[in-house]
């Protein structure tokens, strides 16, 4: 597939800048567990991912984290590309949660596009409106759901992204997803286990009433 | 003064779009304590501040509230009209701290702006930029910091924003601002009273002591 077939906006480019971007496109594949961009340090570059799983969280000076959403196939991470707008003023950390392929478009080239069309500009406006919209969901749940809830919250969407009931993961992974310590999930998945929800076994999750936890994580 | 000496990007419009929005523009004035936009509730449209301030806060179904940010004179309301975007999927209602004078822009008139010209909307994704920065501020605060924090950092705010040491301002209102509980509030102006960082009178908290505050609430 071509970068073309994944930017929406491509055919709203003049040739001249469909060749820009072209010419300045670098394909990259990183291995499950890498960094792509971290915090503060540069301006990675737009990224365009063609398979693959990254995940955006934010770091407390202590090394904690907090997921803040997963950028999927055909996603776009922007926050990668930070200095195309001054009033960006946070830091996001995107990591690999798959083995990922994706096009880095260098920074410089994709605010000159924006300067110059419209289409560009607005196509990034959604871009941004629609993670801000995840962590407006994530801000609602951890303003007003207990742990409990957001735990269950987490299985359930982990087991659709995973499309299945048993998750290699630890509680140690499920603690930095949702900004908590490791102990406080494992007394939350013990709760579970012991209403019949899920089975704990080693390294790994199982879903085993998913009914119960969606009344859990919805209430 | 005049729109066109608040809108920082009006001189990049054609003499048509200027036209076109001037006769679109209402003047408003509204109470202090007015609600001008309520969550899901319709599109009041883009809102620019002559003088005044504005609160956006998010509501839990109880009726709990959270500040996300403030607006002052010449800020611009963007989720007030958020249906010039698709991927604004969640709700912020906009009420007024102070007496407020105000320019409301139709939505349909400010997203054919944004789709005309490329440096309308760029200016919109660094109003939406800044939002989104304040928004992650508050998440780093709610996830990280412990309430005495915040309590201490809301305090030297507001402090900052009325330039005054006392705030005319109850328990209930700053637990409205935080998204937790009156009686939680209390305690912790109580603690802070003991150690000498505030004192507490009947309807306001005074700041006693600012360095202790600030130590406390950057910790």
């Amino acid at each position: 597939m071509e970068f073309s077939e994944y930017f929406p906006v491509w055919g709203s480019m003049t040739p001249q800048q469909q060749q820009t971007i072209s010419a300045s496109l670098v394909s990259r594949t990183v291995k499950k567990g890498a960094v792509l961009h971290s915090g503060g340090a540069g301006c990675t570059g737009l990224l365009l991912i063609k398979t693959g799983q990254l995940r955006a969280f934010i770091l407390s000076k202590e090394g904690r984290e907090v997921t803040l959403y997963r950028l999927f196939d055909r996603d776009i991470c922007l926050f990668s590309a930070s200095c195309i707008m001054r009033s960006i003023q946070f830091d996001v950390t995107i990591s690999a949660e798959k083995d990922t392929q994706l096009w880095v478009l260098p920074s410089d080239v994709y605010k000159q596009m924006m300067e110059q069309s419209a289409c560009v500009a607005n196509y990034t406006s959604e871009i941004m409106a629609s993670r801000f919209s995840e962590v407006m969901w994530l801000m609602e749940q951890v303003m007003w759901n207990s742990m409990d809830r957001r735990v269950a919250a987490f299985l359930l969407e982990e087991a659709a992204i995973q499309a299945a009931d048993r998750l290699p993961i630890t509680h140690e992974s499920i603690a930095n997803h949702l900004g908590t310590h490791r102990e406080v999930v494992t007394r939350i998945l013990r709760y579970l286990q012991s209403e019949g929800m899920v089975r704990l076994t080693r390294g790994a999750v199982e879903l085993t009433d998913r009914a119960k936890l969606e009344t859990l994580g919805s209430e």
